[in-house]
């Protein structure tokens, strides 16, 4: 029987390679972003190009008005980004219950495809600050789905898959790279240019630049300056 | 210390007697509504204006794109509304994982907020259509947020009421009555016309007339004919 997966997909560098790491192991892939508001709005172009170039089926852009809820730089224009280095506490780029709506929206695209797993990409680096990355938030997200849908309930059980979790960045990009996953390709940066050119100073851009020089590799980031 | 909550309100019976019980409770409450493509609009602008006859401090509308997603009668116009009896078996209204979408979005903003209680008027009549109505899902749910977000990591954790979910149709009515609720307000109907008058047929309004022939009270509702 096909193995039918629905794939968080934001344009950055960690969900391309849990698409690239998904399509090879067999799964049909349908890619669900989301236009939250965020910044960084090239991200969702990078997304579906990225979903068409590593062979998503369906590609889909979810829209809503975070900003509505508001508490996190990413969503909200007043709060400043920080640009001086990572810090140790949860930052404020930190989107309030973000991971829970994004997997929630997956579960209702699962459930409608008939798809018994979903792929999200949180990881190591991650889930120092964000609650919403751990594993155990993960399990507790997937019990209460396979409570939540009419599927479910029939027996058709649903899967939430981290292939990333445990990884840090140098890692993750050591098995993009392993997997054929062009990083030119993707925008990591809270506040990327129109032309998807990185800052280079936001955390984002800082832990991806760490991971490339961590792995050993030439980063290909195109950077404003 | 003030006791805040954030209530989910769908301008329909339940939730408005959920909002009335929770302003009796002494909690400061914030309502938050969905347009999320449903048919039945015109149950938005009840939701606006019962936020303020029953005394919310705040009133939002989260906009959702749910129709991208599909799978329901209530969001996808290709699949037809049943008007000629409610039936056991999960309705075709069922929108999948809604109660969790929406539950996800109270609780970025109880986050937001520093609430302490989400309150949703899941119940008896809806849960034996909907999975997510159920008491086991609505325990698993809040398990799973009190590992997702920072302030439950802090040690602030989050309650989910359920203040009608093992009540009859007519039970609720009883006590949104004794509560001081006008139900002339309030749009069940799936198929509302622009002045909110009700269809009569569709499962939404059979399960209401049903419910205040039961309670022995008269029926507010105004019908198109």
């Amino acid at each position: 029987m096909e193995q039918r997966a629905v794939v968080l997909l934001s344009g950055g560098l960690d969900s391309v390679t849990v698409l690239a790491y998904a399509r090879a192991q067999g799964y049909v892939c349908h890619t669900l972003s989301f236009d939250y508001g965020q910044r960084h709005q090239v991200e969702l172009r990078a997304a579906e190009r990225l979903a068409k170039n590593y062979g998503a089926i369906t590609h889909r852009v979810m829209q809503m008005n975070m900003a509505a809820i508001g508490g996190s730089a990413l969503t909200d224009q007043t709060i400043a980004l920080p640009i001086s280095g990572v810090e140790d506490s949860i930052p404020v780029t930190y989107v309030p219950a973000r991971n829970t709506i994004f997997l929630s929206y997956a579960l209702g695209l699962a459930e409608v495809l008939e798809a018994q797993t979903i792929f999200v990409g949180v990881n190591a680096v991650d889930y120092s600050g964000y609650p919403d990355c751990r594993p155990e938030y993960i399990a507790a997200f997937e019990k209460m789905a396979n409570l939540a849908t009419k599927t479910a309930i029939e027996g058709q059980l649903i899967k939430i898959e981290t292939p990333l979790i445990h990884l840090s960045k140098a890692q993750i990009i050591q098995m993009g790279i392993a997997l054929g996953v062009d990083y030119a390709q993707t925008v990591s940066c809270y506040q990327a240019d129109e032309q998807g050119r990185a800052c280079g100073v936001c955390d984002s851009c800082r832990l991806r630049k760490q991971g490339f020089a961590q792995a050993g590799l030439a980063d290909p980031t195109r950077y404003r300056e």
